[in-house]
């Protein structure tokens, strides 16, 4: 290996952590998985991708219950699920040393902020994972479709986002680079919002549904837009020049959903499994952006709303 | 009783067929229901209304499964759920005599059209029903609140009003009557569509749910602003001088959900209960006349199509 070998910690080793962390591994790094329920099926019988980009068999990873058992890494990947931010803190803390970074691979907004509050002195990032992807039993991830993650540093500093993307040398990992962390996490938002929303609110359905239905395809595109419109009020607030535009992200977004066909986003798996959705990180804290900035967005809170009770009922059961 | 005796058959005796048609009996009418599955039930221990507005006892009511049975009424009070349209006509048919009117106790747009274009030398009035209402065992209902019965006159005739005014004097229904049968029809929707809508779409929950979240209840206000927005370019092309006022109507339909508590619209229990919903009549009519007049209803679109998947997924089940 050209590349210099880095300390990894995968925290949340889900399937985006558990993916990334064994392409970061097949690329030669030193990746320690932080796991909870499934360290006994992993230290069993390993870890294991099937990936249309190749499959990865990690039969002996670094695994441990304890961040603790890692201590200060490079880099600490956090990939942990919205609903367990909570937590992040006290998981991520064993893993910072001095020179550690942080690259954040979870949806939502305010997550990235929210680690540079708790770790003031170190450098932290945003990957936005656009890849179709579910776990099997433990150990087993299905990787089905696209793959790529764009990087940005919360900063928006280009050196910083130059280290970032060195990370990925050599990683069967297709990786782009953000201007601006802020206009990338709206973007992110502008399938989220849409998909997680409207296949848990049609029922609990795959994407196809939504798409093949007029009305659904509709709502889809109106919500791109409202979610554009307020991306780009937060832009101009905090004084970021990068805009995005309406109907170049509809088209993106509905080409790449179209080409999914039968997908099950994971808040849609959540749903239809009992549980916890991430509405606080996807719905309600860009729905709170909204109604600060003072953007309309009667869809976006229609299905913030939903989202709320659905999640508040399926915690009851 | 002062008032003449009239023939009434009840074609579709769920709740709200059993209990008007009940109120009727009780003011001295003949009333004839039309039964399928409740008939065993209603012949053993008769129909018994539960109700705010004081209980009713038929014990021996006059019932049947079969239109031709009860033959040529006065009043044909057609109170079937929308998704049972298609067989509406042969159910009423064999009612139907040279003095015979219809009165459309149902949900949605478009019913009464079709009425006439069945019978089109029987007069055809709309009665929106605004109350809270739920069955109970066979031949039991229960009353819960509200009743007022607004009448309308398809070709919006006022002798007409007047005549189908007077098959309620002495009966304990407050009756009122609106001069425009489309403006009506709009109106009611104003109630269903976000109530119906929000209920179902937000996992089956009653309307104090509905009307204490914020979002939701911000959702429903935008749904009425949508349907009076609609339904008053629908009244244009028709010529219809009458106007729904959406300020007026918002705080009407918002003041009485909140009055009304944790009440089960009619479509949030057949979502419960895995039954049919109304999703044409309620949703997909009122959705199409939008398309057809260029009125934007973004929230309507979306709920529309979240309907119509959630009632295609719970018939596949």
């Amino acid at each position: 290996m050209s590349h210099p070998i880095r300390q990894i910690a995968i925290i949340g080793a889900g399937a985006v952590g558990s993916y990334y962390g064994a392409r970061l591994a097949e690329a030669g790094h030193d990746v320690h998985f932080l796991l909870r329920s499934d360290y006994d099926a992993v230290a069993a019988n390993g870890l294991h991708i099937e990936s249309v980009d190749g499959n990865i068999n990690l039969d002996v990873p670094s695994i441990s219950t304890n961040s603790a058992d890692i201590g200060p890494v490079d880099w600490v990947i956090c990939a942990l699920k919205a609903t367990s931010m909570h937590q992040a803190h006290d998981l991520l803390a064993p893993c910072i040393g001095d020179h550690t970074r942080i690259l954040v691979l979870m949806n939502g907004l305010g997550i990235e902020e929210q680690f540079a509050i708790w770790f003031p002195s170190t450098p932290v990032f945003g990957g936005l994972a656009f890849t179709c992807i579910n776990r099997g039993d433990p150990g087993q991830i299905h990787h089905i479709d696209y793959g790529p993650i764009t990087l940005a540093h919360l900063g928006d500093n280009p050196d910083e986002i130059a280290r970032a993307l060195s990370l990925w040398d050599g990683a069967k990992v297709t990786v782009l680079t953000a201007p601006s962390l802020l206009a990338a996490r709206w973007q992110k938002l502008c399938w989220n919002v849409p998909f997680n929303g409207l296949t848990v609110t049609a029922g609990g359905v795959t994407t196809d549904i939504v798409m093949h239905d007029p009305d659904l395809r509709a709502a889809a595109e109106e919500l791109i837009r409202e979610l554009v419109a307020t991306g780009n009020a937060d832009l101009a607030t905090h004084g970021t020049s990068v805009r995005l535009d309406d109907a170049e992200v509809i088209d993106s977004m509905m080409t790449r959903t179209d080409d999914m066909a039968a997908y099950k986003p994971s808040t849609m798996i959540d749903f239809v499994e009992g549980r916890e959705m991430e509405v606080a990180a996807i719905f309600e804290v860009p729905r709170r952006r909204a109604a600060e900035l003072g953007v309309p967005t009667p869809l976006l809170t229609a299905i913030t709303g939903q989202m709320r009770v659905l999640g508040a009922r399926s915690q009851d059961i």
